[in-house]
């Protein structure tokens, strides 16, 4: 894996670069849609490639454990021969998912005990066997294994936590450089920087960090409850020290705002549910700004859903979207999902291309005014 | 509307054709998708043309009609402007829906009174008003207005409801011909031939129907509940006497090898909602048999769906869609409902192949088997 930073912008730190992977080429700062368990809900993987045009897709660790679990997927030979998707992927490392448990799980030393959601059946996730799943899922990216700490824990707590955090994330190193890919293509893991709302445990973080020579940096813990205000600092604190040469991932956000404003603080990779989840439940994000697809104001709208959308679902009418949403027709959800992906694709890559040719810092400015707007 | 038959079939009463509407050709026989409430359930506009490759779909006016309502359907220009299929369209008249209504419907001479199913609003069907709806729904074969009996109707109540049948297509094509396409390309009639499972009021049905110089002609009332054979042995007694030269519309059938035995038996048309309803359950429909892809039996099963399919879905393995389905993703109703689809209309397209080039009865008998096996 190989990172080539091509540009880098005046009183802003947002870049334009090159993450190149065994399964092609990511260009950044990109959005990768979310495949929780395998796939992105409601989209087929050729759209997820040729017409949301997306360059690299999550999947969840701590889901596709459970379901289909390990076996299944070497079986197939890895994640991407089994969902089809022959582009880069990344998996989460089940952290966040197993923390996300509350009672059904106990964290010690050794890992995190827990319960799957689905049976009650009792499993463990340690920093090791972590790394072992991911490297069967065949993941190009795979995430270190951490605490994700509530986002209201207070600094001994948030401290504490860090600190098990770094100790895990010693571990995952050993047990990742002591194991091989499985499927012939090179896999990179990436450290997680925590530290909750604390910037000096965040910069201790990244301090520690930067200790392993890794192809790439998560910001994770951020976007769990926190204010906008606070995310923004604590990516800054982050990205002002993490190596210039490397990619940067900022776990779990966000809107569209969101997105603007950390790749100005220098992200370079984001994901979200967003944009699938509020589209299941009818919100389409467009460059004008956002639509709740519901409301009666579009009974009768038979304009295209988004006049400036990239995808062929911005084609069908509003109207008719409303009505499929209203009526619960899983094609509503499909639309409105695959809208939104196409449009989160659009927004990084038009950042990017604003990035490369000096003009970033206006666009966003004006960007971010009209993507508050509700329609 | 024009209808060209262009080959009969020796011992069999198969035949191939050519309908032609505004909205482009049908080539019969032909599986007419369902798209209840506009949308054919989990399925792009854009599949159902370039992947499915159907040539006609069917919607439903009872479910149009309460949601988004006609007025609605109005000012987007009619259906095909409202969900985006620009191929002909043909709908129900609402009576097979409003009967399975039950204790919120009440019959009388005038037409039917129901409750609606979404909110307990009260509405009234007549042969005059079901009429109207579909002429500004704007199909191309709107169907008439029928009392759909009980399966199980005994003799006296069967031809009760045919003589009703009978008054009320009277007053469906007075109505239809007093009033005028709305959109600018022509609509048709088909009457509706009802009688249950009595040969004599069948024949009695067909000879009345025969009165009205339709574009086409429907049998209704089959598949509600009787055996296969008395299915079959009612088509027979219809085909025999219906117009040679106008096409026959079997409402709501069926299985894979319902509609081959149905084309030996005259049949150039049919809708059913079986390829999707029963794909959202994990049942495929395949050229080799059956499978319930929720069988543990492929599990690791990480070949195609099918190998022999004509759809871009039928490359996911056939781990894969079980593992969807069985985590409840859209996507896995998604996929398993383009390829029974696609299936369909392979397999009505290969029966007119086969029925053109003189092996239609050949290939029949060795379909039928293959189609009946579980895989």
């Amino acid at each position: 894996m190989n990172f080539e930073l091509l540009t880098t912008t005046e009183n802003s730190r947002a870049r334009a670069g090159v993450l190149s992977t065994d399964h092609g080429v990511i260009e950044t700062p990109i959005f990768m849609p979310v495949g929780t368990a395998g796939s992105v809900k409601g989209i087929h993987t050729r759209d997820i490639k040729e017409d949301i045009k997306a360059q690299i897709i999550l999947g969840n660790t701590y889901h596709l454990y459970l379901r289909p679990g390990i076996d299944i997927i070497e079986k197939a030979g890895g994640l991407h021969k089994f969902n089809g998707w022959d582009g880069p992927i990344l998996t989460d490392s089940g952290g966040f998912q197993v923390f996300s448990l509350g009672d059904i799980r106990k964290l010690s030393e050794e890992g995190a005990k827990f319960q799957s959601h689905i049976d009650g059946s009792y499993h463990m996730f340690t920093p090791e066997n972590v790394m072992d799943i991911q490297r069967t899922i065949g993941a190009d990216i795979i995430m270190a294994f951490d605490e994700c700490a509530p986002g209201d824990a207070d600094y001994t707590y948030a401290k504490k936590s860090l600190e098990l955090t770094q100790r895990w994330l010693e571990r995952c190193f050993i047990q990742f450089n002591k194991t091989q890919a499985k499927y012939g293509y090179e896999q990179s893991l990436f450290p997680i920087v925590q530290g909750n709302t604390y910037a000096d445990l965040r910069k201790l973080a990244v301090a520690h960090v930067k200790n392993f020579d890794a192809n790439g940096y998560a910001i994770g813990g951020l976007s769990v409850g926190e204010s906008e205000e606070v995310m923004y600092e604590m990516t800054e604190v982050a990205t002002a020290d993490l190596p210039e040469n490397k990619p940067r991932y900022l776990m779990g956000v966000g809107t569209p705002v969101n997105i603007l404003e950390s790749i100005d603080r220098g992200i370079d990779m984001f994901d979200c549910v967003m944009p699938t989840r509020n589209g299941r439940n009818g919100m389409l994000f467009t460059s004008e700004g956002v639509i709740n697809i519901r409301n009666k104001k579009w009974e009768n709208d038979h304009s295209p859903i988004d006049e400036n959308g990239t995808s062929f679902v911005d084609q069908y009418s509003k109207a008719y979207l409303r009505h499929l949403v209203i009526s619960n027709e899983m094609l509503g959800a499909q639309i409105a999902s695959q809208h939104n992906l196409a449009f989160y694709l659009w927004l990084v890559k038009t950042a990017r291309e604003k990035i490369l040719n000096g003009e970033f810092l206006g666009w966003k400015k004006e960007m971010v005014v009209k993507l508050k707007q509700r329609l």
